[in-house]
């Protein structure tokens, strides 16, 4: 929470909270009819354009922690990792619907970073916020959003269609919010009913990594300057294990990916360093990197060669084969998911 | 919780889960090109039609007591109140989004019994499941549901367009669920911790308004049939007085509502009567209802006086005679809205 003034929400109440966090919201694109304050959003789209519909639901104690993780940046996050996919889908965001559900320990300051932050995202990306809603809730923060985005009929990109021999691509670099949300944690431990700042000197960027994530908008702009078509693609929220394997079993293919073509950060690696953790296994499996994940034909090899923070790291075999990482050594080792368990 | 068999949620882990709640959703609507599985839904409209979008929160403890409230009931409700919303804009849904946050306390089996009412509610409204989504929750369980539906161009109804002399229009009866959650309140406190079955003998009908509720598509099928154009519409779900404050305010009018005129159930007034409870009081902000509130032109009295299950309550005045009901014996009484407070 912040240090600031504290005004009740009960001072606004329902109604009053969501009018004053939604007011002066002029929609700017041109698909949005009616925004908030129906029964619904209206919208139009033509019908050269296939509609992008993503929605998540954020939970506070499991994906985010408030001791550390700013509500402003909260916003950002939460819009930014949505839009992720629509990019991911080939599209380009156009809306936003955001439901936020409080306990008592929140105030209507604590709202305005939260929507502070979510339309920082939104302007950035030119996003409509068309749907906001709030209510009460027993312990904690939830969050609810949807957004829908379009893309030219037919050029919408799936999982399913890599096909053997395409090359394995993935934009900037891995592990690096996994990285940052470990020190999060460290520093919070550290600090914990001491008089003492974290100390966060010289790993900037993987904090930045954990607390700003960045929707790769210009990777799919220059794509599409270079005339490059992926075979498929996938925004890596959960690490690139997971993703990979979600884009080889919907192909019906296997893959192969080279340990030393992974790109990671430096940050990163002396963090795990620090940590003693294999740098590799973060980059495999870590979270939040919200890089894209995309397969080409062999044929476009020159083009994403050249490509700037485009890296080839590996290609797709078939699916006989499995998929697999081949280390510095050369062995083969299988790849494996690690999604959410009910276990924690 | 039912007491049937238990399978842990870790026995299959999150890609698991929703892979075991979704399979074999084929869609139906021609609309659908792509559905669950992706970064995102993929959905095609026709130029002449709007889009119309509605999302809800719902969080266990304040939206609803599973203690009385079965699963299955939730997942039928959590879809067809999102119905009701693209109802209320004189639109057809047509895909849905479902997310779910789940604490320890669920089970597979508990999931499978809220995805079936899901369905069939699906199922009666011929909607599509095309994104779904499940985690982990600290404490209980929080539903995220997404509608995503269609009107023809330029015929969605807005909250904004009621005209003074309009006649104001009611679809069914109020108060009914608000009283069906009085009485599960009442026989959960009578039944707590002892060997005995709560008594709803007689009360069958304002059970099932607040643990089935219907979405009053048949009433936007008939005002077709009739050729009746309403100037504004919205669904009842936080009471006739806080929706008919909304019309009023977003067309600048005011309105006057006749008491005796106000569609009660029996069964409502039987169960206000043993609560102590005024009848009218319940009828005007009682939530829950998810009927349609709409008005029509004078010109239309005599067609909409004769439809079924259609009641006149009133008629739209200028903004500055204000709101008011009138009572049976002649008294005005200013209208008040009720919606929730981060009060209780």
């Amino acid at each position: 929470m912040n240090t600031r003034n504290r005004t009740e929400i009960s001072t606004l109440g329902e109604f009053g909270l969501i009018e004053h966090l939604t007011s002066n919201l002029a929609a700017t694109n041109k698909e949005c009819i009616k925004g908030v304050g129906d029964d619904a959003a209206i919208l139009h789209y033509s019908s050269d354009e296939e509609i992008l519909v993503t929605t998540d639901l954020l939970m506070e104690g499991i994906h985010f922690d408030l001791t550390y993780f700013p509500l402003k940046h909260l916003g950002y996050k939460a819009a930014m990792v949505n839009f992720s996919d629509i990019y991911a889908m080939n599209g380009t965001p156009k809306q936003i619907t955001v439901s936020v559900a409080l306990s008592k320990k929140f105030c209507i300051e604590d709202m305005e970073d939260f929507y502070a932050g979510l339309k920082l995202a939104c302007q950035q990306h030119n996003v409509d916020i068309v749907g906001g809603d709030t209510s009460a809730s027993l312990t904690g923060l939830a969050i609810s959003i949807t957004v829908i985005g379009s893309a030219k009929r037919g050029e919408s990109i799936k999982r399913s269609g890599a096909k053997e021999t395409d090359l394995i691509c993935v934009s900037g670099n891995l592990g690096a919010a996994y990285m940052g949300l470990q020190l999060l944690e460290r520093e919070k431990i550290a600090t914990a009913g001491k008089d003492m700042q974290p100390d966060f000197a010289g790993k900037e960027y993987i904090l930045e990594r954990q607390l700003k994530p960045e929707a790769r908008k210009d990777i799919i702009e220059r794509l599409r300057e270079e005339h490059i078509i992926p075979t498929s693609m996938i925004d890596i929220s959960d690490g690139l294990s997971s993703e990979l394997m979600h884009i080889c079993r919907q192909s019906n293919a296997g893959c192969r990916i080279y340990e030393e073509r992974i790109p990671i950060d430096y940050q990163t690696a002396i963090m795990a360093e620090e940590l003693n953790i294999n740098v590799i296994t973060c980059a495999l499996n870590g979270g939040d990197d919200y890089e894209l994940l995309f397969t080409v034909p062999i044929a476009d090899h020159e083009k994403v060669s050249t490509m700037k923070d485009v890296h080839i790291i590996g290609h797709i075999v078939s699916q006989d084969m499995g998929n697999a990482l081949i280390t510095r050594d050369g062995v083969e080792m299988e790849l494996k998911a690690q999604g959410w368990s009910n276990q924690q």
